[in-house]
């Protein structure tokens, strides 16, 4: 089905655009009334993201209060690693835990293989009932956690500051650590690739904790694997765009740039105009205003948007978004106020340039 | 009085030394059981910073276990706020709480000048008891928050972790931001000089939360006050080393190499070999292994530090230290571990280089 609204495809593409497409990581969650209350009738976090009639509906509802220009599947990280048998589940304020972490060399030896079609059936099914009821508005993204943020949860049974059990995994046991990387690798590959078949027009690789590890432990432990599922899906799909988000990890992004990704995701440490001199417009990019930003006032927001925006400058390929995704004491209102602004102020200064 | 061990002012002043010189974030804290103890007798945090003789006994604590190159002043970051008026306190397990935080642009209009000698003289006390009992062994670290820090701590009212209202205030209030910030940076110059002329060796400011800005964010509410702190202690001290530690904003490395600082705290998300390149040798680096290190085995202790050493090299002016304090779950005998590997590797290699 032809897409309608393909600005964000475009952008992806490098491809001049008339105004510059905007998604906001997390747009469909707790911020929105309307998601709370289908968030109560699922009656838990899993049921909603493992019920695709749920899931395609939390999908669309940013989208019916704001011209976004993409959806984004609704799901979680955590998926895969619920499917190797870590038994996932959400106590309210408190985030995901795993009741079944792995942590040791043997536990990692026994990990087993994951057919998404089976295992995972219901996020490819949402997939396909999203595809369905979008109509082809706007391009669906389809997405999934990377191996060192997957690892991450996986070997510490729940999120973490210090990253204790998972840092000290890298550490003492490098070939176990190694081993357990390449696995979570060869899942979300399969995980990716089966949401492209089933309708995904984009994928996004969101590796949260990049960040956490310095650069030497960044480039033994995370940048291979990145650079290995890029490799992997493009040669599978093609025609596919693939963002890769390594949040933090800002040190990297000349690096990240050289993987074949059709985009990276930029969170708020560096200048947009720093990163495309680091990047050197081998990538589109997708970023990268401060979240914290929706907390102030309406004319605060326009002014940030027209910086991030300045930021970027007049070259192709800036996909808007924020640096991190949507918190849930953050104001819908704000949220649309957002959006319009990046319409407007970047159709402005296109004209502007025009006439120039 | 002479200093017997001098190897941190040495490497301060990029100087040779026999072994790189050590000390650790909170070397003094909760991980030490002794500390525990004294905490306890204490009744409460603040009774403890606010007890010269106990603020004494736990900054010395860590140097009879470790044979640590600098002692640093047991204080709190936060004792500024308290003393204009915040109403500091301490509840177990939830970090600092401020009573009455600072939001408005009245009630940053009506804030007072404080004389350190006099609301804060309980922190003098404590530079002049512990320079008595150190008998110069080693030199003394004098410390305070940063203008930014102490402002998001002042403005939510504690602990944060999206700095909704501190950064609103920014972007809504920029008028009465800076003018938070400048009365901060006053109370900061008057502090540190105190402690200057208190005994204190060397003066650190902590700026923790550096890296929630934007570069954009940091370049106008951050540098600028780091920079005119610098300049006033240096021409006020000009005798006495000044260490800025801009945690997460490494971005700003090479600008903060040249506001005249002798030395810049680094943390763990850039590597020494490139903090080295991007501040030309201009000041000495203080930094920069990841604290989780601590969590790993000791024979991974030994090869990190090793890492961290050789990321550095051979040029003068690097002080070792974690890029981030320590954790109150840390096992005391790795710390022990850890600081015996930076004085022995640090040898080798200067042997080794030696012989080469």
């Amino acid at each position: 089905m032809m897409i309608q609204n393909d600005r964000f495809l475009r952008a992806l593409r490098r491809e001049p655009v008339d105004q510059t497409p905007v998604w906001l990581m997390r747009q469909a969650g707790r911020y929105l009334p309307e998601y709370r209350a289908t968030r109560e009738r699922a009656g838990s976090f899993m049921a909603l993201c493992q019920t695709p009639e749920l899931a395609c509906e939390v999908t669309l509802q940013p989208l019916q209060r704001f011209p976004l220009d993409a959806a984004i599947l609704f799901s979680d990280i955590l998926t895969i690693p619920d499917a190797l048998g870590c038994q996932l589940s959400f106590v309210d304020g408190e985030g995901p835990q795993l009741a079944r972490p792995v942590r040791t060399p043997a536990e990692i030896q026994n990990l087993l293989e994951i057919d998404p079609e089976q295992e995972l059936r219901y996020v490819m099914d949402a997939v396909r009932l999203i595809k369905r009821e979008l109509h082809g508005r706007v391009p669906l993204i389809g997405f999934a956690g990377a191996p060192w943020t997957l690892a991450c949860y996986m070997v510490e049974g729940q999120g973490s500051s210090h990253f204790k059990r998972a840092k000290s995994l890298l550490w003492d046991e490098p070939v176990a650590a190694h081993r357990l990387l390449r696995h979570l690798s060869r899942q979300i590959i399969a995980y990716l690739s089966a949401q492209a078949k089933a309708g995904a027009d984009a994928l996004m690789v969101f590796d949260s904790w990049a960040g956490a590890l310095a650069p030497a432990d960044y480039h033994q432990f995370v940048h291979p694997y990145l650079s290995d599922i890029v490799r992997d899906l493009k040669r599978m799909h093609p025609a596919i765009p693939v963002i890769v988000f390594a949040k933090g990890a800002n040190h990297a992004l000349s690096e990240l740039s050289r993987i074949g990704a059709d985009a990276l995701g930029v969170d708020w440490g560096v200048d947009l105009s720093q990163a495309l001199r680091l990047t050197e417009h081998r990538v589109a990019l997708q970023g990268n205003l401060d979240p914290s930003v929706l907390y102030a006032r309406p004319e605060s927001i326009r002014a940030q948007v027209r910086l991030c925006l300045q930021s970027y400058g007049s070259a192709p390929g800036h996909i808007f978004n924020l640096g991190h995704g949507m918190n849930p004491d953050m104001n819908p209102e704000h949220a649309g106020i957002l959006v319009s602004a990046v319409h407007e102020i970047s159709r402005e200064l296109r004209a502007g340039q025009q006439l120039a």
